[in-house]
Order: C-alpha cells, then structure tokens, then sequence
C-alpha cells in the first residue's frame, strides 16, 4: 500500500500555493534563513482534502508532513472492532506519522481528516533534501519536536486518568478549541469513553459555567 | 522550589566520568564531531543515585538531561491521591521532562528512580551553550526527538486500550525488558490497572508459554 498523493483523487491541487500560515508558524520557533524560505515554496505542495478523507492508512508508508490551513485532522488506531482516536488537531498544527516518517516503516496508525480541509504539504523526499541543503533547519525542526512530544506526554497523561471528569476537565485545559467544534463521537474515542459518559460529563461541566 | 543538583545529597559525584555508553549512544543517531566529544566529556557530569531517590519533583525547574548508565527510573504524575506512572526506562535511555526543561517552566511531573542508578547529567545551561557552538548538535537531537516521540506515541497508545490483556500484550512488544526487572506495583501504575488484575494476567500470559 501506498499513501495517496497529496494532488490524488478527492484533493484538488490549488493553482498557486501561498504557503504564508506555514513559514509564520515555524518561524515562531525559529527565525527561518531566506534560503529555506524559497526552498519551500518551491516544494511545498497545496491540497484541499474533503471531510473523512483518509490522509494516511495503517501499513502504508508515510510520505508528507501535512500543514493544516484550515480543518480539523485525527489519528487513530484500530484495535480489535474499534477505533481508538489518539489526537485530534487544528489549523497551523503539522500532521505526520513521526514512526512511519522517520523509520522509513509501514504506519501502525491511520490519519483522517474531520472536516474538509485546506493543506499543505512538503514530501519526505524534500523533506530530507531541506536538511541535507540547510542543516540549520535541523534547530527549527528539533524545537518543534520538542514542543510536539511534550504536547504528546500530555495526551498520554489525560489517557491514562482513570475518573471521566478528570478527563474531560483535562482535554478542556489542553484542547479547549475542539470542545465545541469536534463531533463528540471522536473526542469521546479520544478520551477513552463512551459517548453516553462524555454527554453525562459535560452536562455536569455545563451547568457550572 | 529548585531541582536537586545531581552531585546533590544521595548522589555521589564519581572521580573520572567516563562518558563512553553516552557518546556510543549519541552516536547512534549521528555521527558525532571531535569538538562536540570534547564538549560533553568536559562537561557531563557523573553521579550515583539510589533507588526511590527523586531526580525531580512537581513544581520544580528541570535543570539536566540524565543519562542511564545503569538502573531504572519512572516518570510519575499525581492525579489526588494515585501516583500515575507515565514511562519507566531502562539503561542506555535519556531522562528529563521535556516541557520543563524546553519551556523553562515548573515541571508538571516527578522523576524517580527505581534500582540504584549510575547515571551521566548535562545542565540545561550547557545544553543549551553546546547548541550554540556547535549548532549541528541540533542533527542529533532532532533525531532522537523524532525516535522518544514515536516511542512516546507508542507508550499513549498502551494507555488507551481498555482491555487488561491487550494492554499488557502491547506492553511486552514494547518494553519486554522491564517485565521481570521492575516491580509489579509500578507496572501496574503505568498500565492504569490494579496489582491483582495485572496478577492475573500475567499468570495468563505465563501459562500460553
């Protein structure tokens, strides 16, 4: 198997990608070099993905790193009948599967966009090449993962809380933003519960605003 | 609140570092240069610590990377009255809490050994001093960024199964090491189960062999 391109059926290619949101999001961890500027504007690619389109599926190899313009993005895992949501994340987050993209190893997890979504997205392939030719694009990418593997502690730390409110109390301190706009459907597979409890629990948090 | 120095009380500060087992496996990852060998051997710090010894606690800043030269340590969370182990690592592991230690904020979690330890530390001030010199150091650490986020993906998705024996067969993939080496208690703390269920279950998995 493997991962449909970015420009493939259902993803439209735009005609001339502004790739604006990306360099100002990375720039806030680091300035980034004129160089590495023109670089991805010339390889990054721009693509629209409609709602439930499956971006990346387990056993397929990962080839991009996604820019999220706009839209709402999962990663989940299938065990036994169910889907288990592992994140859920918004405009100017970057969407990758870090294992299958970095080993260079069949994914063990799926990517799925929740809305339809205007991307962008830079190949592994280039990817490589960016750091081969600008090495100082290795400090803006270590303060990135960095800042994305406290950002994963914290979801593994909310999975592994026993009591539903705590939970949810926690998801509303780390990601706020989804709590209105996701379907609860995936922030209760993401919060381990079923969707009775999420709706039960955040009644009770309602009622105290 | 101020983290323990690693020559600190409990610790005792050893004559001559030697910081081969760091440098073989930094070199796993990349290559390292002359200079940046230089660097950490002026400049990392050897120490013992013994078991249960706090390398760092809640509220406190992460001043060091720890290397484990030999022993075991958990990373724990309190959530009320419950210790919640989030990760326990083994010899040849980098130790610290990213968020911390990256942010300069107050650590949200505690670290603590399990065995008496031998371990290796480098102070946030000379990280961050060997990133200055020495940018391709951040080749390295991007690296081994990408390769603990990919682990720690693997270690939340254990947290979000619901069922005991998924669980603690996903957790014999992962960390087949400790399963005869740490206590039960912490591995039941870190499987979100209680002793009696992980008991059972592993007397399951004992009697398939």
């Amino acid at each position: 198997m493997t991962q449909p391109e970015p420009t493939g059926s259902g993803k439209e290619p735009l005609a001339a990608p502004d790739i604006t949101p990306l360099l100002q999001t990375l720039g806030h961890w680091h300035a980034l070099s004129p160089e590495i500027e023109a670089y991805l504007k010339q390889h990054v690619i721009a693509c629209t993905a409609r709602k439930r389109k499956m971006l990346l599926k387990e056993g397929a190899y990962c080839n991009y790193v996604y820019f999220i313009v706009k839209g709402a993005v999962r990663g989940f895992r299938r065990e036994g009948p169910k889907d288990i949501t592992t994140w859920i994340v918004l405009e100017k987050a970057l969407v990758t599967s870090i294992f299958s993209l970095d080993e260079r190893a069949p994914a063990i997890e799926n990517i799925q966009t929740l809305e339809n979504c205007e991307l962008l997205a830079l190949s592994y392939d280039r990817l490589d090449e960016l750091y081969n030719l600008y090495p100082e694009f290795n400090l803006t990418a270590r303060k990135v993962l960095q800042e994305y593997y406290a950002d994963a502690e914290r979801r593994a730390f909310i999975a592994r809380l026993s009591n539903a409110e705590d939970k949810y109390r926690h998801f509303l301190m780390l990601h706020n933003p989804l709590a209105n706009r996701i379907p609860l459907k995936y922030i209760a597979s993401y919060l381990g519960m079923t969707l009775e409890t999420l709706s039960r629990v955040r009644k009770k948090f309602m009622s105290r605003v």
